[in-house]
């Protein structure tokens, strides 16, 4: 269950229908690789609403708060201010195997490509998996192309099979707001891949929940790890304007405890759906929301983060691998911690 | 009273002896304008540990979480990856009168200069002050100057005076933080003018205060404002690692509440005190932290940064002016309701 | 005379109508302090063809090719993408005075102004000036705004009048290209303010005439100095776009010889006169040159700034001040040296 | 043969022993591959002085100048400040392979290795090579760290091999330059891998050469096309200090003819050999070169840089593949318009 199932509230602003970047028609899929005692990883893969990415390229802009991270295609995408592929997530060592993937795939799709920039974003799961080996295959990325769907899971899946966070088990998690702009409303969401974070940092709906959950079993290596997170919006919004809405998930981020550790990779893509990217010479009219509206969508672009961290957490199950086990975290105990400081009603 | 005076932890780090930047050795001086019904402002001038900062430069750096503010001086610094002068805040249309002050206080001080680059950063306190009236002259810079102290004044003083946050009275606040790396103590500490926020957003100690106290009187202009935010460190640190270090005190904007709105100009100057960088042609040997010893560091930063902005709403006093009136934060209120989430034991 | 007319052909794209940023419709106005013998200094103001900037603004881009400067208004003009006010140069102890004028016009103009981020631009003229005297009054902003015209004067006025370029005399320079796209007509223009290289760096046409000249009398203080570079253009582009033709800017400043020391700001500023950026709150549409049309743009961009630099030596003065002495370019040498090197046809 | 032993002097530094990158002990080396009718790739690896990179960690930064790149690594590198693998060119769609192949490299070498951050750069040569094919596999690589030596071959070989440039067979060129700093000798060199510029931007020591040589036989796809540039020197300089030197191989570039078009990347990696990054917790001393010493390390960059490019059109040898031919420089031609522009004295 999600943070509001359970009574757990992030922000102000509601959530869509599905909570998740599937409310933009974004459409995801995962490979889980859990082979033998040591392969605990996996890719995932996002795939914005359009059939030829490549043709229909959407305006995008990253924001790198930490950058101990080896992310594919940001160079490019900052120049440019689109995006022309789907967007994967892996393991640290793995994000040249699933970039050639999709170079493999928009090559497949498009006869006259001579040139291609994939973005792949990853985290480090070598306390589960051993990454060394390099598990993650070609096929691999195709597969999780195959399976994506609105109605997608979460947890400890995909790229988030051998991910913790907090020295819990971490993984996906996503979620959306609704913000009305005038009159209009917009959707932001948020997907992130979380392996980040000490115990003693985590902090849910602002209580210091990881105090609390000192003694709970399992710790090891805190404070290494990472965070990807892709923001996406069909408010139209040009590159600029999403590098800022892009630097608004580090809010989120900073609520449920992340620090942006010297060793971690915490990184953000944004991307909008609202229109694609003129592809002729002459001057097009592109849609274009003025700046002094952006407040909302910053706000809900924190709330979605925050929320999506949560929603990785609550929703991973215990992982063992590579001679180290993760545990879930205890949603008992934590809603019971919440309710001690009133930040949840129970029936 | 400070927080911890008050029962109200931060983080996990320990504050240093005074729990502001005057544990780095940095004397702040202010200038407090109150004339007749609507001028409410002022300046702060913060004195590196040096006695002549034209000559003894220290590395510093700088971030921009949002860039809806005029800063003076972050273009070179961030070229040449020192501050050559002293750092002064004021409000938003002051800054070229507080910097014209400041390259004659360099002129003065050094019969050889030709060329200075003053560090000025502002928020804009029109709701309580008529800025047009540009009331900051340049002898109020040298009078922050001289008044400058280790055993400064918080609150509604200096830069400060007209300054609001959260729809409650905001300005200046200053807190710190020891940090134990491999045996070695370094303090951190965080100086910031705060004038942010909606009341909805204000949180403290993770609590959302500010949704309990949505009827409390003296609401007006939400989320417009900016902060602006000063680190400094005695650990040995490069321009770059600087860099790092400043983005962090954007992690304990967040857990206030800040949103980086789209109006916000939120900004951060980081600087070490540690040593001076050198001025001849030669190579010389500087000390240097390996960066796998940031992450203390980097949690410091936003523990010290998140503690000196409540301590700039615990210290602010009500402020009249410009036809609006800025309440103090009801501190008796906060602590209730932060004893009802258990987020503080009162005696 | 400028390039052109003395048969010095600079790129492959023809000039405007009056080869300057007024083929823009940029209005130009000069305030040139010369008082006794040593001060030899003044301020150069752009006037956007719009009649309000404050309200009308348009797009706008920086780009920092080294940062030993001081200007003013960078921060925020990289965050929301607009310039909205004039844009002046002045020396570099002077621009937080003529900020300070420009915040004073503004004010003036917009009743309900309470916050304006002003952009001046700066190159220390402290070889020909005595700089220490800060000279500039507001007053002298005030004046180069009411004398401003399209048929405006370049060389050794304004904000030119103590700058020096390769050991000559330097100042203010522009020049115009013509770029069709796709059967349509753009202009880009280019107006400086040169104030750096030594000697032996100065090329012209491609040929290194500052070797040529290394023994023409008036040496001192080489690769000292800075260029502020401002780029207009009518082709419809939005403030990520600008950033790509600012650094084009660059490309036409290496060729003349510059190497951005140092020492040295070269700084670029460059904006689009095309729309006026939308106020509201909702969507509006604005119009967008697709980027796989800026390449013809890039090219003019560097054209236009190499020729602007050469232009500003071709018009400028000899100048003597400060107890020093700055020779005009010897131009009829030039002339010999390219006729030599076969760059020039002479009658 | 390279400039200097034609007579082509570019600037006014002296070059090193070798007149390339090898003059920082840096061993270059190339897999070239010819395959069929349609394969004109290769790669080219560049092993830094030291014997295992990702232990003898070398300070470095990079600048994009023009981000239609797809290099691999530059977000970590900007974060942290040093490279810990060696450097390695191929073409766009290879990257990723090559980049695979280099993780492996460092899996091997490094038993306790479990992120790795590998370089590679690329630019496209689908105009000679079916890049659509992805002919270079990762045993490519390893061949090129084999046969990587200090006297190295350029032009048509290695990545290399199926470049294109100025609508002349490009490639691989490198040359370096002496600099003395305070009595001390420094040396900076340049190696780059050219694919980028239409025949009429060619400029040869300032002459517009390519204006002389358009009607030379093999034009096609002109302007587009890249540029990656690695610049080391032996100067003990800070990341922050690398990312100066290298924005200054863009002035080289543009004395070629470069303008950065819309479709090219345009980038550079600078490291320096001087000492390697400390790997402890605690401050070690490091050599630090102030800042105002590097002018002449700037300009020697921009020249290494420059030349470099030319020696790379100088070396390289006409090549047919894919159904097209790119014809070597006619470089007897060329020496002849340097020749009549008095810019070359031959015997």
């Amino acid at each position: 269950m999600k943070a509001p199932e359970l009574g757990i509230r992030i922000g102000l602003h509601e959530h869509g229908e599905r909570n998740s970047i599937a409310d933009l028609g974004v459409m995801v899929g995962h490979t889980t690789l859990i082979e033998g005692e040591n392969i605990r990883t996996g890719v995932t893969v996002l795939l914005p609403p359009v059939k030829n990415p490549y043709r229909e390229r959407l305006f995008a802009s990253t924001f790198v708060m930490n950058g101990f991270s080896k992310p594919i295609g940001f160079v490019q995408v900052n120049e440019i201010g689109y995006i022309e592929t789907p967007i994967a997530l892996t393991n640290t060592l793995s994000v040249y195997t699933v970039a050639n993937a999709m170079v493999k795939h928009m090559i497949e799709l498009n006869p006259d490509l001579k040139s291609v920039s994939p973005v792949v974003m990853e985290c480090n799961d070598s306390y589960l998996n051993d990454i060394r080996k390099m598990a993650v295959r070609e096929e691999h990325y195709f597969e999780a192309v195959k399976s994506a769907k609105l109605d997608f899971e979460e947890g400890s899946v995909g790229a988030g099979t051998g991910m913790s966070a907090f020295e819990f088990k971490g993984g996906i998690g996503s979620s959306s707001r609704i913000v009305e702009i005038d009159g209009e409303e917009y959707t932001v969401a948020s997907l992130i891949l979380a392996n980040f974070g000490g115990r003693e940092d985590l902090t849910l709906a602002g209580v210091p929940v990881g105090l609390h959950l000192k003694d709970s079993p399992g710790r090891g290596t805190s404070g290494k790890g990472s965070i990807s997170m892709v923001v996406a919006t069909d408010a139209p919004l040009t590159a600029r304007q999403l590098k800022r809405l892009a630097k608004r998930a580090v809010v989120g981020l900073a609520r449920t405890g992340g620090y942006a550790y010297h060793g971690s990779g915490d990184i953000v893509l944004a991307f909008s759906t609202a229109q694609t990217v003129p592809m002729g010479k002459e001057p097009e009219l592109v849609s274009f929301l003025p700046d002094n509206s952006l407040s909302g969508l910053f706000r809900a672009t924190a709330e979605a983060t925050e929320e999506a961290i949560i929603n990785a957490l609550l929703q991973a199950k215990t992982v063992e691998g590579n001679g180290h086990v993760r545990y879930a975290l205890p949603v008992e105990k934590v809603l019971e911690i919440l309710e001690k400081h009133g930040m949840i009603e129970r029936a």
